[in-house]
């Protein structure tokens, strides 16, 4: 059996091509794949399915692919910013297809994606649609006439701005991204009952109209490199307050990298991310390795 | 270029094979292979070079291999006993050679390794001779009559059985390794004045004379799920205070699996470690990937 290892700004995955739905992992296979020492590892698997499979989550049997997206530990997620470049990047690179606009199914529905090409024909950028911001909803606080919720989180009263892609984020304003207290008042807010499903946390620094630096803390996973949803939600955040520039790119700074992120402004205007997708390789699993694999042990490891 | 993702009881590689030593790789270009998120992911790579290589570091050109060893961050190693056994495999898997007594060469001189196939020639496991143990010498503190030594660390007097098995171990007994404080006492005794360059520290329980359990703390790592010479360390320093039986395997259980153990109880016997090791699968990198890999970011991965 053929995967690949892939990531964006280093959310890594393990891409595993399915163009005839015949691909059945258990939970259990899934979590020895993406185990980082016993197996391959990364943050989540994406089986490239036929599209008809996303027809109930609101996909269409146009679509180039159904991404069925798991977590590391096997469960079902639903989107993925870094995620759905990753699989625009495979579908031009292993000849799915040449078409540069392209539509994925997800398990929150059809999201578009966009492919930046050099002359040579490889993928530089690529684009996701990743759907309108909100900024009211059950799942945020109750915010104030300047936009912004008090929570009470960690023995302290931050001020941030709720915003929600999907999922929900909490936008914190700070000085220094790189000495903010990520990992302390990072999941003192995640928890909090301001948000009654937690919520994901970045640590902002707006340095001027088009450009920002943060990190994030992410609901149920902790710090990391890169947040595609994330991004979006603080742009918008920051732009709805006139804090950043709407209808341009806005370049963010993550640990993982860089990214570029636009929204229009209106209500129903999509917020759009730009960034790379890499290929690490192609991994032809060892004979019996997957079948082995099936069979957990208590350390989740192959048995 | 082809690689191979492998384990030995949780503690992986990125197998090199290089045949005819001409892959020479930036320290840069390993650290990209070793990055979990950006690259394969690994605790260090393992090139098979030509045996000639190991010439200089006391080994022959008889040896089957030179075991060109390099941590995560792409600096050199010198021995390995879970990195042996996952050379052992491949050299039999991928038909370098039929024996199943072999010479792997390394850093630290040449050891013996022996493959256990079953029918159909499968390896179910290696043994790795890592040479005999010393109780005395200059990286170990004194010890008393009873063969103990008394380290001062972290505000407390813990009694450790030193030994060295080419590094320095101090083994430590404890009721239940699973609520042992390997990661405080661990690190407070590594870097104790007791042992001058630091120690790798075993917290063991001997259930019976042929079964031990035990956590334990890497120098310069951390917590790991199996550490070889860690394992073979606490059997010799067992068996020569009659805690564990010599001349028969003992059985040790570690968080990344189960190994066994032989030593024959006298001063040039050497301790035989007997474990599994796992491919998970060979990988075309993409095109590209290494040359961009030798450019290292700040956070060591590709350009």
């Amino acid at each position: 059996m053929q995967v690949h290892k892939a990531h964006g700004t280093g959310n890594d995955f393990v891409v595993v091509p399915d163009r005839d739905g015949s691909v059945a992992l258990t939970a259990a296979q899934v979590a020895a794949l993406c185990d980082r020492r016993t197996g391959l590892g990364a943050d989540g698997m994406l089986r490239l399915a036929p599209a008809e499979e996303g027809i109930e989550h609101g996909g269409s049997s146009d679509d180039h692919v159904f991404m069925d997206y798991r977590n590391a530990d096997g469960s079902p997620a639903e989107m993925c910013g870094n995620g759905v470049r990753v699989v625009a990047r495979h579908l031009h690179d292993h000849g799915w297809t040449s078409d540069t606009e392209l539509r994925i199914g997800t398990r929150a529905g059809t999201r578009r994606a966009w492919l930046q090409l050099d002359v040579d024909d490889r993928v530089v950028a690529v684009t996701v649609d990743l759907g309108p911001p909100a900024f009211a909803g059950p799942d945020l606080p109750p915010v104030g006439a300047d936009g912004h919720a008090a929570v009470d989180a960690g023995g302290t009263t931050t001020r941030v701005l709720p915003v929600s892609m999907g999922n929900p984020h909490a936008v914190v304003a700070c000085d220094d991204p790189a000495t903010a207290p990520v990992t302390t008042l990072g999941p003192a807010i995640e928890t909090s009952s301001a948000f009654p499903h937690g919520t994901n946390v970045e640590f902002v620094h707006v340095l001027d109209a088009t450009h920002v630096d943060l990190r994030v803390w992410e609901r149920g996973v902790g710090e990391t490199r890169a947040c595609g949803t994330g991004v979006c939600g603080v742009v918008a955040a920051l732009a709805a307050r006139g804090r950043v520039a709407t209808a341009t790119d806005v370049t963010v700074t993550v640990p993982g990298g860089t990214l570029l992120v636009r929204w229009d402004g209106g209500p129903d205007d999509p917020v759009l991310l730009t960034g790379p997708a890499e290929e690490v390789g192609s991994v032809r699993l060892a004979p019996g390795w997957l079948a082995r694999a099936g069979v957990a042990t208590a350390a989740g490891s192959p048995a």
